[in-house]
């Protein structure tokens, strides 16, 4: 399936966040993310990249 | 293949932007979006939503 695993940076390392997201939808300084079981998030910081065929979302930390 | 074809909406219809796009990178109030074609583009404007597993990207003009 398509869905892709969030990751955030922490000290140069990318760590997971949250695994099989399906939706996303940033909402101003945060972003709201749900996936394919369900479980909901809400991101404090924005999207850095996304590649969908690595299914990778690189979330970045508000500064 | 798990790209996402992304959509603008304008007069509140679905207009295709870029098919098939494998990477997302936000920049200001920019995104940079590049296709498994190698085709780019830049966007003025900002993600509203996206439904990776219905492979759709939604966004929306800077108001």
């Amino acid at each position: 399936m398509c869905e892709a695993n969030a990751y955030v940076i922490k000290d140069g390392q990318e760590e997971i966040y949250l695994e099989s997201v399906d939706i996303l939808r940033p909402e101003g300084n945060q972003i709201y993310l749900r996936n394919i079981f369900g479980e909901q998030k809400v991101f404090k910081g924005k999207i850095k990249e996304m590649s969908l065929l690595n299914h990778k979302i690189i979330l970045e930390e508000e500064r």
